[in-house]
C-alpha cells in the first residue's frame, strides 16, 4: 500500500517517482491525486515527502481538490519558451520539463517514470531530457514496477471503495437477471413482448444505463458472449446475436468508478430456462474447481502455485490446459486470477507473465476465474468474483451473488 | 489524413510506424484497428504496407473485426521465454518484443512509436530493445508527429462519424434545456417539484443517462460550472452547487464513441430566467467574437492567426488577453480553438504551442471556442462549437445549436 512506498523506493534505490498525464483514467496519477479534471500534469515524489503536483493554470480549483501543494505551468509561459526554441516544439518541451523537474529539486538521481501516456512522446521527451539533466537517471520499469508493488496490497480506505464498486456490480447483474427472466421463449430463443428477440446490444444497452444511474463508467464495454462466442475468453458477443435456451452465455462485466478509479471485475455464466447437457458438466467443472481454489488461499503464498494447482484440477476433470500447451485454445486457456485495483489487471500476476516475486498477501484484492473453453462445440463457460485477502489471513469474497447456472425463463 | 501516411513517412524519413496497447481508448492504434476488444496489443506498419496487428489468442475474434492481418502473441510462448530468462520479467518482455518485431519484418530503419502506455514502461521497454536491434532506430516524435499530422485533416468517412457523435451531444444538450426549463425558481433558485434545489450532480446524472442512451462514453466527465465556477475554464461545477436565477453556467460537454473513437466537444453558457448585466455584456462580446471568427475562417491559413485575431478583437472590448500576459486568470486566458477527432485536443493547434506548420485546411475539424472569465466577479462565457472545413473552402459547424444565453424558467 501506499505507506510502504518509501521502503519500496530505498530498496529500489529510487530517490524520486515522476508521474506524468491527467488526473483522469490514468492509475498511477490519480492514486496520489484521485479523479480529478487535471490533464496534462506531472507529479513529483521525492523520497519520504509530499507529492507535488504541476497543473495548468485553469485547472488550479480541480487539482486543488488533490489536497496536495500544486505549482502552475501556464506560469512558465511556454509561448515564450516556443519563441525563444524559433518554434521548435520538441525543444521548447524539453526546456518546460527541464525547469518544471529542476523546480521540484529533481535534477540528480534515480526517478521511476509512470503515467499512461503516448509511448513516443514519453520515450522522446525522457530521451531529451536525460540529455539536458544528465546526473538524473531516468527507470523505465517495464515488467513489474515499485509502484505497482505498493499497489497490490490496498488500505481500508481503498478496500472500501473497492467493496462499493464491486456491490453496485453485482446489482446491475442482478438487474441484469430479472430483465432476462422478465422475457419468454418462443422457437427457444429470448422475445420480448412484441415477439422480437432480444439481441446482445438490447441487453447492453441497458446494462450501461444501469451502470451510468450508478455514475459508474464501462470504457471496456461489457462481455456478454452467447453459445460459440463465449467459448473465446474475450469475445464480446456480437450486437446482433439472440439468446437461445440452454446455451451458456458468458457475463463478464468490469466497470470503473466515474473518471478512472478503482475497478470492478465479475463474471457469471448463465443458461436461459435450462442448461444443456455440456454447459451442466462444464458448470459443475469449474464450480468445483473455483470452491478449491477459493478455499485454498492463504496469504504469503506464490500465486503461480494456484495457477498450477487449477491446472491440476480441470486436468484430473480431461480438460487440456495452458500447463501442456501455453497455445491451447480448448480447455482451460488462461490465467486463473488477477490483481485488481487502479487497473483492471495489476499485480500480483497469476497467470503467464507471474514471478516468484507475486505473492497473495494480506490486503491483497485478486480476482478469482477459472473458465473452460470449446468454442468448436459452442461452449465457454467461466465463473469470477473478487476476493480481499483480509488481516485475519481469510479470504472475504468482496460482493457475494449467486452462482447458479440457470435463469429461470416462462416457456 | 490516413492516404497522407505513405508521403509523411517519406517526408520525415519514416520506414514504419509501431503502436502499442489496446484497441479502446487509444486514439493511436483505433485510428488502424477501429474501436474493438484487443488489449495489449502491437501494431506494425511499413511504409506503403497494409499494418499487422500482434493480439493474445484469446481475443482473436475481436481482433478480426479490425479487418487487419492479425498474428498471435500467444503462440510466442511467453511463460517459456520468462523461465529461459531466470525469472526475469524485463529481460523476457524485451525478448518477446524482439522476436515480434523481426517477425514483423522490423530490424533496422527508422521506426516511429506511438500508443497509450504507461510512460516507464514504454520508455524502458524501447530502451532495452534499442539495444537487442541496434540497427532499429526509434523516433519518439514528442512535439506533432506524423500520425497527428495525418489525422489532422479527416475523410469523409470519420467527418459522418463526427457530424453523428456531434449531433448526439447537442440532442443532449437540448434534453438538459428542456429538463431546466421544466422547473421553477424558489428564491431565485432552480428547486424541483418537492422545493428541493436542482443540484450540479442531479443535472449531470441526467446527462450521463442521456449519454449512455446513445451508446457514448463519458470518460473526462462534464463541466456544467455555474457563476465564479465557470470564472475558471476548467472547473467542473461542484455536485452540490445549486442554480441561480440570472447567473451564467459554463456548459461544456465531450463525449467520446463507446469504447474511445471520435470525440465530439460543444460549450453554450446559460443564464436561467434572465441574464444578469454583467452575463449579458460577456455573452454579447463572446458572441460577437465567435462569429466574426466563424465567418474569417478560410483553408490554407495559419491557425495562430485566428488566437492573434481574438486576441486583438476582446482587446478592443477592453478585455485583458494571453496575448499581453500569458499567466492572465482574467480576461480570454485559454486558446480559441483545437483539432477535434480521436483525440479532444489534438493538431492544428491554435494556442500556445501552435507552431507554422499548424495550418487550417480543408477536411480539418476543429472547435471555435472563444470565452471571457472574471472568476472574482462570479462570471465566465464560452461559446464553442465544431467546424469543418469543406472540400469548397467553407466552414461547416458539425451541428447547429440555438446560442442562445437565456433558458426561460417559470417564476
Amino acid at each position: 500500500m501506499k505507506s510502504d512506498l518509501p521502503a519500496l523506493m530505498e530498496a529500489h534505490k529510487l530517490d524520486a517517482l515522476l508521474v506524468f498525464g491527467d488526473a483522469l483514467h490514468n492509475p498511477a496519477m490519480v492514486y496520489f491525486t484521485g479523479v480529478t479534471h487535471v490533464t496534462e500534469a506531472m507529479l513529483a515524489l521525492r523520497r519520504g515527502e509530499q507529492p507535488l503536483l504541476f497543473c495548468h493554470a485553469m485547472e488550479r480549483d480541480e487539482a486543488a481538490t488533490s489536497g496536495l501543494p500544486t505549482r502552475s505551468i501556464t506560469d512558465y509561459k511556454f509561448s515564450e519558451i516556443l519563441a525563444a526554441s524559433n518554434g521548435d516544439l520538441e525543444l521548447a518541451y524539453a526546456r518546460l520539463y527541464q525547469r518544471m523537474l529542476t523546480d521540484a529539486g529533481l535534477t540528480s538521481g534515480r526517478v521511476a517514470v509512470y503515467g499512461q501516456r503516448d509511448a513516443g512522446r514519453a520515450f522522446g521527451l525522457l530521451s531529451a531530457l536525460g540529455e539536458l539533466l544528465p546526473d538524473l537517471e531516468f527507470v523505465g520499469e517495464f515488467g513489474s514496477s515499485v509502484l505497482l508493488e505498493a499497489r497490490a496490497t490496498k488500505d481500508p480506505a481503498e478496500i472500501d471503495r473497492m467493496r462499493r464498486i464491486q456491490k453496485q456490480t453485482t446489482e446491475v447483474v442482478g438487474q441484469v437477471a430479472d430483465f432476462l427472466s422478465r422475457h419468454r421463449a418462443q422457437d427457444s430463443v429470448l422475445v420480448d413482448s412484441e415477439g422480437q428477440p432480444v439481441t446482445v446490444a438490447k441487453v447492453k444497452s441497458k446494462i450501461n444505463l444501469w451502470l451510468a444511474e450508478r455514475g459508474l463508467d464501462n470504457p471496456h464495454g461489457t462481455i456478454f458472449a452467447p453459445g460459440a462466442e463465449g467459448g473465446v475468453p474475450h469475445s464480446m458477443g456480437s450486437p446482433d446475436a439472440v439468446l437461445r435456451l440452454g446455451e451458456p452465455i458468458v457475463f463478464d462485466i468490469f466497470p470503473v468508478e466515474a473518471g478512472g478509479g478503482y475497478w470492478a471485475d465479475f463474471t457469471r455464466t448463465w443458461c436461459l430456462g435450462h442448461a444443456s447437457d455440456g454447459a451442466q458438466k462444464l458448470y459443475d467443472d469449474v464450480k468445483f474447481v473455483f470452491d478449491t481454489i477459493v478455499s485454498e488461499l492463504k496469504p504469503d503464498t506464490q500465486c503461480s502455485t494456484y495457477q498450477t494447482r487449477t491446472c491440476e484440477l480441470f486436468q484430473q476433470r480431461g480438460h487440456p490446459t495452458v500447463a501442456e500447451d501455453p497455445t491451447t485454445k480448448v480447455g482451460f486457456v488462461h490465467g486463473l486470477a488477477h490483481g485488481l485495483g487502479l487497473e483492471v489487471h495489476e499485480r500480483p500476476a497469476f497467470g503467464r507473465d507471474a514471478t516468484p516475486t507475486d505473492i497473495l498477501r494480506r490486503g491483497s484484492v485478486v480476482t478469482i476465474e477459472p473458465g473452460l473453453y470449446y468454442p468448436e462445440r459452442g461452449l465457454g463457460m467461466r465463473i469470477e468474483d473478487a476476493v480481499f485477502m483480509r488481516a485475519d489471513g481469510k479470504p472475504e469474497i468482496l460482493a457475494e451473488y449467486p452462482l447458479d447456472l440457470v435463469i429461470p425463463i416462462r416457456s
